[in-house]
């Protein structure tokens, strides 16, 4: 009898923004999560919960007869804790979803390993639709990556492969694009609070500022004082700032960069 | 008979991009651009062929008789201007589009004057709708602030009275939310790009960025290596960014200001 792809059963090392969405997109597609291990107890059982699993909060008590497991860790963590949770299970799949960690880190740990990147940025508190957010594998082997890509497609329409290399510039990239992005949101929040204003009124103005980079290049898009180089504006935004030294910098820093970035 | 506010005709002194999304809005919405003003008679001419008004390269040559002027220029180019353009115009109702001008740079020149700011951004190759831009108004009379208001309803649902000091910190609020933010795209975009990545894939997570905040608070939204303060990861994106020192000074700046951002 065939072994359709969502028989495949998962472990989940990690309980955290990325592993909750995972685990949960996988739920919902009819994989079965046999179990789910964090540190922490009230993450680990409120995760099992969401996804009909077992869990535990001992790397040493995880399941032995998982097809796949899914570590997704802080990565600091990542390297030391490799070596327990896989002794005793070295004939399964083991991926992680992490951006900046290569592959070869599984490397004499295990036989059948890979990678297994979302490209998003995950919250607990908000579901996330995988069907268009980029998933970047990377298997040991043809048949491994062939099959990840399979799981891969069960959740989303844009499946790649990538290798190590390419997946840490992803993520640098995101960083970008998505951290630092958000901060700057958190920043202007901060300036408007301070003066009372509700920061509902930038929503257009962000929602906007993303919808352009669709249609145009983001050098295309890009507007404002730094820009026209309108020293005008710029010193009187200064002065602004000056019971703000953080945000004095990092504005005198990225009107600098946007105004080197438009030369040559 | 009763007048009906689209029969006040306006002179768009500026043709940039804001001024060319302006004085389509109005066009579409009934009122008659009278005439169109730039140094540049190019972009003069492409704006007042789109809303089928009389163009000028002359400030001196502006209408007479128009209801309303429009000025929407460079801020440095503003100030000095206005005394030329107002001269035997005195008798209209003037405003400016910019966020960090206070109100009072009227004084003297003409005697009903005020503000009229859309907070958005505004590029002259992507259309906007202008039903949910903020619009904040400013008149230097009651009755001005009053009519300023109605004009501003036919476009916006959402239109607030802001006084001068109010305006300056949302613009300054608006260069973090989007100037700065569409820059961290810029960058992320190049990245990418040194790596032969497309941009598109950094699409979904931008979008997701910019939706996240419309549930949770920009500092609820964050996450990434700089909030973890994962230093391996921190390190080895600092070494990838290594032959890009002003993408390394932007990285750790913001890296550091992402980590203080979240202490009390």
């Amino acid at each position: 009898m065939k072994r359709s792809i969502e028989d495949t059963s998962i472990v989940f090392i990690g309980a955290g923004n990325l592993a909750t969405n995972l685990a949960k997109a996988f739920y919902r597609k009819g994989f079965r999560i046999a179990q789910v291990y964090s540190r922490t107890e009230a993450s680990a059982k409120a995760l099992a919960q969401l996804v009909e699993a077992d869990y535990t909060t001992d790397l040493s008590a995880l399941k032995h007869h998982a097809r796949m497991y899914v570590v997704a860790l802080k990565d600091s963590a990542l390297s030391q804790l490799l070596p327990i949770m896989t002794s005793g299970r070295e004939q399964a799949l083991w991926v992680h979803t992490a951006g900046s960690v290569p592959m070869e880190v599984w490397n004499g740990l295990v036989e059948r390993y890979g990678v297994f990147y979302p490209l998003q940025t995950f919250s607990k508190q908000r579901e996330v639709d995988f069907k268009e957010i980029p998933i970047f594998v990377e298997g040991c082997a043809p048949e491994v990556t062939a099959f990840l890509k399979e799981v891969a497609a069960t959740l989303s329409k844009k499946v790649y492969e990538a290798d190590s290399s390419q997946r840490e510039r992803l993520h640098l990239a995101a960083v970008f694009a998505c951290n630092f992005t958000n901060h700057m949101y958190a920043l202007a929040a901060r300036l408007l609070e301070h003066n009372h204003l509700p920061f509902n009124v930038l929503l257009p103005l962000i929602d906007e500022t993303a919808r352009k980079v669709h249609e145009l290049s983001p050098c295309e898009a890009q507007t404002g004082p730094a820009l026209r180089y309108d020293e005008n504006v710029i010193n009187h935004h200064l002065q602004l700032l000056a019971d703000e030294p953080r945000l004095q910098e990092v504005y005198r820093l990225l009107s600098r960069s946007i105004h080197e970035e438009k030369q040559p």
